[in-house]
């Protein structure tokens, strides 16, 4: 049986691909074998990886189906790069820095828009967001390269410590060798390693409200007004119940609870 | 009479416009106005500006024509890069440099490919190039941090003194700013002011082979067989014979001819 990309190019279904994807997620042995046993007659030859996603999205549960939708989740932020370092900001606020995004800095040289501005015990740091529309590309040399060069000019112009980079993707072997060489600090997937961005946003059960299993419409008009957690959904449930139709507002915080309670 | 421009957008053709490229190229008043004339009769409602550009540039004559040719000339060396690096090492040998291009460096972090690396009196300099494949873009101050950053790692790894970037369009006002002030030569189109990468070419003669009138098929050979320069045209000419139609070999060694001669 064949499956189809998003690429669009088609390549034979591997079981195994489905089966690592939950156990990343925390599924348990058999929860996966209970899974794999309901997915298969539902399965066709040329059916697109993105349906076997959904259907296996929507047979785990609660902060399983989190973990599992979360590069994906990050990824419904773009297209645009600002969602993603509005989500940074927030994980950073987790970890005790007081931020604040898209701030315009002097540097020695020249003002420089700076995507995370944060500090936390006298120590001011700079973030950097690149916010990638495609997985499987890596944020390459020549990125942190430009960021630490930003960051030199900015250092003297408005005393700031450290800088920080961070993607939503993996970084080259390049990148990753040169940011420990300099001091540039990298966060994105599973970056520093075991400490990434999916463990910021486990640790500090902060997740994308575009995980949630939504129409794409539904996912637009929260995004269009500032819910960018699972949690806003929980906090601002009343202007969700305004926003969506019933049915959609009632599921979307369910969901939401499910996620969070555990 | 409306225009189509290279974007498929239409406007209201502008004499003007054809004019002022006239000028810029050196041709007299006198010459202009023929040029005019004798383009009126030929335009007609819809024409491309690339067609009115192709018949300016059959009616002015030898170093006009290549003048009013080169923006254009160093665009069609692209779409890779490779060729603008050449053209750009080729230009700074005339400037008494000794250049090896793509050389690979070692900088204090990481290993670097350097466009073009040069010598002079003692002095060690890399060029880094930056092609664009559209004219009216502008180098932006990311490419500029970039470069500086690449230039300081590889200072400390490799003796290199200091760092120049060119490219073919001109530079972002961000971009000009920054490289006064870190001390990073920017050289694109009239920059640096008076002695950009035009004036180099113009100072040296050193012309790209694809500022001549030829089919795109008989460029692309010209290219693919190390033909950057106008230059190379008349000191490969036997090459050329072979390589192209005898009418073709003919009409392109006779244009380089014309304008290098004068």
């Amino acid at each position: 049986m064949r499956v189809i990309k998003r690429s669009g190019e088609s390549e034979e279904f591997d079981p195994k691909k489905t089966v690592n994807a939950m156990v990343r997620s925390g599924a348990s042995d058999e929860e996966i074998k209970g899974i794999m046993e309901a997915l298969e007659p539902q399965l066709y030859d040329g059916i697109t990886t993105e349906e076997i996603y959904s259907m296996v999205r929507r047979m785990l549960q609660g902060r399983k189906a989190a973990r599992y939708s979360l590069k994906k989740g990050i990824l419904r932020l773009g297209p645009e790069g600002e969602n993603f370092e509005t989500y940074v900001s927030r994980l950073y606020r987790a970890e005790g820095y007081e931020t604040k995004t898209r701030q315009f800095l002097n540097g020695r040289c020249i003002k420089h828009e700076v995507d995370v501005l944060m500090t936390r015990d006298q120590e001011r740091v700079m973030v950097e967001c690149k916010f990638h529309n495609y997985l499987g590309i890596k944020c390459t040399i020549q990125i942190a390269l430009y960021v630490f060069a930003r960051f030199l000019d900015v250092k003297e112009g408005s005393n700031i410590d450290r800088p920080i980079l961070a993607t939503n993707t993996r970084f080259s072997q390049d990148a990753l060798q040169y940011g420990k060489c300099v001091g540039l600090e990298l966060l994105g997937w599973n970056s520093p390693e075991g400490n990434g961005i999916e463990a910021l946003a486990e640790r500090h059960r902060l997740f994308p409200v575009t995980i949630l299993d939504m129409r794409k419409s539904d996912q637009d008009i929260l995004l269009d007004n500032h819910f960018i957690l699972v949690n806003d959904v929980l906090d601002r449930a009343k202007d969700v119940r305004r926003l969506l139709s019933k049915e959609s507002a009632e599921s979307v915080i369910a969901q939401g609870n499910e996620i969070l309670a555990c």
